[in-house]
């Protein structure tokens, strides 16, 4: 039997699901015995001439002084690290205390692998759409729904996307991935995406929405096998007092024997990392089974292939950050800062005549929705270019029929202006600005 | 017509060898008009509420103090820009930075794209196996090769790889690309890869040389549309004298309507920049022209499918120092070090008996190969593993009788040593080490 082989086989036994759900490019995957491999084995040698990284001959980096400089305040062995190849699966001590810091939402017995760090979430997407996407396979995704996953999905990989309208008569719809998989033949295995707090939405579910949304998944698993990526980029930025925060990773772990969640997190938006592209993948196995070494060689694989190696340079920024002690305080100065911000967008939106645009509900992350009124349903990108030239204000436009507010890159007294323009623009006859 | 069948018809009709090489990956995607489309739309708006980055509502970011500090030595703004999104296409000043450095080797009449910044060179070796990859393309590849250009291209796109021997009796063999695409059917699109200075061969191709590659290329192009990548990894690590450093990719533009060079390079090797991933795509037409528009557009849908954006962090690190009028310096300074392991090397290698382990020609790179006895043929991993036990000297081993030394990470006093080891070790008894 093959290394392949092997893995696949260990996929089968342990985790169903994950090998029920792999595309055949994830059945293929298998972390080479190349050079990273053969230069692991190497890592003790008297005289190590494996890996092509320029060293001084003893494992650290010849930085360049117009380099190493910028990085000075590091620590010198952080620093080297900074400058060399990350191992591929991400800086051990990242991981390690990336993992600790996620399971502050859950309890001992409750198992999940060690992250594999990515380039940014999108990067972690990616590789779960590599992994388990493919042609035709059924992704269902509350829409309204962040553009990016048709072309990580669908256009990369052939995925066939299923839009779950999530908002009915203005609340969540907690059933709504159940609904867009509900034609599909018994059996077939789909994937779900769970993006909570969402993009665009801005919504978080309410504890007995969260029930209602594990209940309507393990009614899907009854059917098929089931993977729900649990993409939490917006994961920790809760406004509301009673809105719980924890990954619904944890909730949808052990609750079926045909359903697997997947999470996808990272240090973009907690961490105000956006440029760093640090991100994790993480799954609902035991460190080290045999299962979750597969899958790591899989992912490995494909990281590999794709980008070489993660980001060295900003996982030791957010390494880091994660050894000081007080590092909670700061993250948590600017979940205030958001807070601020959007109760005063709730309070502007207030005045709002809902005739003209209807808040949908938000409680969390970094956006709310607005929706058009119905005379203008398939005009919202006039209405956004409108906006744009008369009342210079710019949001996006969502078809067919929202705007999405992006109220965490405005200052919380420009939200109140904010809504009056969108007021007086949205509607208004289009005046062409002249020349002058 | 579509955006896309628009982007399409002018690769047809100005960049035709592009267009016939195109994967089905590649003929369809294009970039959307979504989120970053609109919020490049409204940079100027007076308030901007588009992108869900979290900032101070004026552009800044919100950098946690912890992470902050780590880069005081940057200016405010570059700070700023390092914790940001970057642009999906890359940081504008770098790009335009990166291409003046690129064209010293060139003269103001050669066309050559604004480069795209990847996540590391093999980000852009994946989003060329992308585009111009897919199921049975052939791509060309002198051997022995680096072993990810099989993960990169044939397992992830399931394009078919043609092993092209790169030694014959010893010397570079300037009609292997050729040789290997010579069953190929006439007009089936093809591809090849050129890596100069070479992983693992550590060969750079002499002025006759280049010439008769060159016209070999210019041979096959005659049979069939040609997609040339030039990874220009270890560009510039060239110690001969009379060896010519300059890229292939700038020999082979305008050479035959049916041959196009891509060009992939970064900051990796010669600024030291291993971890920081800052790779860069270019292709072989004027700047502004719509063909160089439509596969920019192109190469920004899958980066923003593949890792949402490339690194700011490390792109800002490496603008700065390129900013420097003293940055050559500092890159000159890395490569006399590595000179003066390359010498010491060679030195040494001249006192190996060639009937034990024959080097191969090598002037440039980070790497040379020592070719194994006829007897030992197939055993070379055993014999990699007999030289970390016994010798505790790690190299890498190639399929079927290589080794491959990285003198770029060994200090120069070490590599006699080095090769004294192997000498010792390569034929020895394998002593297995006791439990002492």
């Amino acid at each position: 039997m093959s290394d392949l082989e092997g893995l696949n086989e260990v996929l089968r036994g342990e985790a169903p699901v994950l090998h029920a759900c792999l595309s055949d490019l994830g059945k293929r995957v298998v972390f080479p015995p190349g050079i990273p491999f053969q230069a692991a084995e190497a890592a003790g040698a008297a005289i190590n001439a494996t890996i092509g990284q320029i060293t001084d001959g003893d494992g650290n980096g010849l930085a360049l002084p117009a380099l190493n400089s910028q990085l000075a305040a590091l620590e010198a062995e952080d620093r080297n690290r900074a400058f060399l190849y990350s191992p591929i699966q991400g800086i051990e001590e990242l991981r390690d205390r990336w993992r600790q810091r996620q399971r502050r939402q859950t309890v001992d017995s409750v198992p999940s692998t060690r992250p594999l760090v990515t380039v940014g979430l999108t990067h972690g997407l990616s590789l779960v759409a590599d992994l388990f996407g493919g042609l035709r396979r059924a992704v269902a995704i509350p829409s309204p729904f962040w553009g990016n996953y048709r072309e990580t999905f669908g256009t990369r990989t052939g995925a066939r996307l299923l839009s779950a309208p999530t908002y009915r008569d203005g609340h969540y719809n907690c059933e709504a991935v159940a609904e867009a998989l509900s034609e599909l033949p018994v059996g077939e295995p789909a994937l779900a995406i769970l993006n909570l707090p969402s993009n665009p939405g801005g919504y978080s579910l309410t504890a007995a929405e969260r029930e209602r949304v594990k209940q309507s998944l393990v009614s899907v698993a009854d059917q098929r096998p089931l993977l729900v990526i649990c993409d939490d980029a917006y994961a920790g930025l809760v406004y509301e007092e009673g809105v719980p925060e924890r990954s619904m990773f944890w909730d949808l772990l052990s609750v079926h024997p045909n359903l697997a969640p997947v999470k996808i997190d990272g240090g973009t938006k907690e961490f105000n990392l956006f440029g760093g592209r640090v991100g994790f993948l993480t799954f609902g196995l035991e460190p080290e089974s045999a299962a979750a070494r597969a899958l790591e060689s899989k992912v490995k694989c494909l990281t590999r292939a794709t980008v070489g190696s993660p980001v060295a340079t900003s996982q030791i920024l957010l390494l880091q950050a994660l050894r000081r002690g007080d590092i909670e305080n700061e993250v948590t100065e600017v979940r205030r800062i958001l807070a601020g911000r959007y109760r005063a967008l709730k309070s502007a939106l207030s005045n709002l005549d809902p005739a003209l645009l209807r808040p949908l509900p938000f409680n969390s992350g970094c956006f709310c929705l607005l929706q058009l009124p119905e005379r203008l349903h398939g005009q919202v990108d006039s209405v956004r270019r409108r906006l744009l030239e008369d009342q210079r204000v710019g949001v996006i436009s969502i078809q067919p029929e929202f705007l999405r507010v992006a109220f965490c890159s405005v200052a919380e007294s420009d939200l109140e202006p904010l809504v009056e323009r969108l007021a007086a623009g949205v509607d208004a006859p289009h005046r062409r600005r002249s020349g002058r």
